[in-house]
């Protein structure tokens, strides 16, 4: 036999029981967006480079994805340009399109070009693929998925806190022991004119954010490599030493450290109206205001969103915030916005390792006709018609082969009942139903069998 | 303003409530693959090139959209090579990777993969995008969707019928009146064998499919150029001219005319089988045995099934057959396999040509709360946790700005109610209901309205 076909490395094929758990996770994403006022949109795995490029960075430029022009898409590069030490700058040449990256920045050039033909505010969901070139590995995939459920066009906080409740209801559903932290950009920004560096606010919060990973001390030899004072890192150390008090008070201390910042007093009351909104909303996950968040901080403008599952170490596996300005990239300004998104890949890991993925959503077909030949195929296929018709999902085994083969085929299938009909069955006009997991047998008749599943 | 951003040409945006039509779409034929017994899997957009290069022709390896390698993708190359007259053999070269051009070659390639991993007989559906650089025109996208259903490993005639029924299912479903084309490719061998070009084959199957399209002569002119003589024609006019007549009719003259071929008495019975079992089976469209059915014959070795709308002229809306090898191509021989699929652009556009999109499915807030500011909200939003909670798809509008804003909103989402409560209906605990459609007022407490929602 030739050499067994392969695919691109970082890239996966989803087998029917993975398909079952990703469709568990993507449902139940989904229904909570519906439930709270969300609507599909989907962009095309291809955009223009034109809206890709500049938008992630250098080191995003990088990991794009480009596609090859059709046809002779050398006919037009001349021989100066094609050469081997030219290989970035010729790429654009050949090249004009590209792999979506990530669900915003697609996002951002829909609202844009369809900015006449929309309702704001704009409350949209998208699940769709994305891809990176990124050096695969445990958990890193080059083809991933993303699901993104944004509001744009509204600055009210009502919008932040449906996006928590989102959150909440997502992970209670799938059982999964969530912590949602919180934190504003402007109290970050607020912390870094107190502690005299209002222009390092990026260095400041991007050293911040590793506190948990790599400990106060590091933190402090990055801050003082960048400049930061001996003094003022005392200072900053009091905010990161707020985690592990309630929320009331390091809202207690904020007021008293920043309360006469004007970006910090608003920033507080932000956060004051988001948590005094949430008080009456019943969320079960821990909400958590935490100082140290800032997620890269990259276009965030208010709140700043992360969540983490607290039986398992994987980083976050939901993040978001608000941004002000997400579609002047492409020339419209001031559109508010304020989202989250949901990493499907990492969510499926959690469940997998806590045997959270519910056994029952794992069952496609219910029921499987042995088959015995023509004769016991005749009398059969009525039957499984009226289970279909009923909307039970059933099968008969296509061939009349040996027992053994066809009861395997049910297992692997994780098929919970199997349906045997053979001459007493038929002169009797009843069924053999075969509990799979419990082998016990008893002989019904179809309706009998019927309102037993349902 | 910068200019309006764009994407590639043959692509598209799916708003909600082309996102909504579409869905209604998938879902149905979903639940069709589901309730028969078949299990979805998914393959990457992304396929190495050495999958599909040579796997649709030459014509079609022109089509494949081919990813530049990442990094320095010309370093290998040489400076021999790196020439403008080079482009077919060097982008080869500098790409590895290429989209999926079809589901049917990964499938393919999935089988092979995991063969060890597979319970056959396999019955697999996928539904996923596929991507081809061909000219866009109406109708046809360089981005579009296919919903493939196969049975691989099963020789058993039931698996046709099993389509059959699905086919029927889905179009009965979405209410489309379709005719359900079944021909057999063993029977095309014995007319050809009949009129004495059995090697032949292909160029009298491609002239008779055509018929519908150019009419008689034309396809005698294109027969004759191919050398095929004039009494064959007239011998291939009583087969082509059995179009009209009823299934047993055809079955009927088929078997004086090629009953003592001994390919086309198997393929006879074949379909002799399949209609045995179809009589049964409360097939409510039309099934008809339509002996210039060949759709390009390229690998159907038995069955061949094409579905075209009765009400609107847009070509096939599904199609497919039997193939004993298609995992050939990548080195397992003999896997027989048949399926069939269905073009959801197509189907999409027949439902919109008819009017055919259920209103109801294309509801997807069903309620919203005005918002009159902060203390009618402490009183609206228990209640919309309330609606939530019921499974009832909802939402507060954000701000509380004009009512007529909120009104149009309402309105260009198409929610049906609209909640007010202002002074008054918080005095009482009420609500007052607008329906958007009647334009109807009530006054009714949060149950009654759950009540009328259920």
């Amino acid at each position: 036999m030739a050499q067994k076909p392969s695919i691109p490395k970082g890239t996966r094929d989803f087998s029917p029981i993975e398909m079952a758990r990703r469709n568990y996770i993507f449902d139940t994403i989904r229904e909570s967006f519906i439930r709270f006022g969300f609507e599909a949109i989907e962009t095309p795995a291809m955009e223009n480079l034109s809206s890709l490029l500049g938008k992630y960075g250098d080191e995003g430029d990088k990991l794009l994805f480009k596609i090859l022009n059709s046809g002779n898409y050398l006919s037009k590069i001349g021989d100066t340009e094609l050469l081997p030490e030219n290989s970035k700058q010729l790429s654009t040449l050949i090249c004009e399109k590209g792999l979506r990256y990530d669900l915003t920045v697609p996002f951002a050039r829909y609202v844009v070009q369809h900015r006449n033909d929309i309702t704001f505010p704009f409350k949209r969901y998208q699940i769709q693929a994305v891809w990176r070139a990124d050096r695969p590995q445990k958990g890193r995939y080059r083809e991933f998925f993303q699901c993104d459920v944004d509001v744009i066009g509204s600055t009210s906080l009502l919008n932040e806190v449906e996006l928590i409740q989102i959150v909440d209801d997502v992970f209670r559903k799938l059982n999964i022991s969530a912590t949602i932290k919180i934190n504003n950009r402007k109290i970050l920004a607020a912390i870094a004119e107190k502690i005299g560096y209002p222009e390092k606010l990026t260095d400041i919060t991007v050293a911040m954010d590793k506190l948990d990973k790599i400990g106060l001390e590091k933190v402090h030899e990055e801050l003082l490599s960048k400049g930061i004072s001996e003094d003022s890192l005392e200072m900053l150390d009091v905010f990161m030493n707020l985690q592990g008090n309630s929320n009331d008070e390091k809202m207690g201390c904020l007021r008293e450290l920043i309360g006469n910042s004007s970006i910090g007093s608003i920033g507080m009351s932000e956060l004051d109206k988001v948590f005094s909104y949430l008080k009456d909303m019943d969320i079960k996950n821990k909400v958590e205001l935490d100082l140290n968040l800032a997620r890269g901080l990259s276009y965030y403008t208010g709140a700043i969103i992360e969540v983490v599952a607290n039986d398992v170490s994987i980083g976050s596996i939901c993040g978001g915030g608000r941004y002000d300005d997400l579609t002047g990239i492409f020339g419209l300004k001031d559109v508010s916005g304020v989202g989250v998104s949901f990493g499907a890949d990492r969510i499926y890991d959690v469940l997998l390792q806590l045997d959270l993925f519910p056994g029952e959503s794992m069952v496609s077909t219910q029921a499987m006709f042995v088959n015995f030949g023509e004769k016991e195929e005749e009398y059969c296929l009525p039957l499984l018609a009226k289970l279909r018709a009923a909307g039970i999902n059933s099968e008969i085994y296509p061939e009349n082969t040996k027992m053994k083969k066809q009861m395997t085929y049910a297992n692997n299938k994780n098929i919970p009942f199997v349906l045997l009909a053979g001459e007493n069955e038929i002169k009797e006009g009843k069924l053999t139903v075969k509990n799979m997991k419990s082998s016990e047998q008893s002989l019904i008749n179809i309706d009998e069998f019927i309102d037993l599943i349902k």
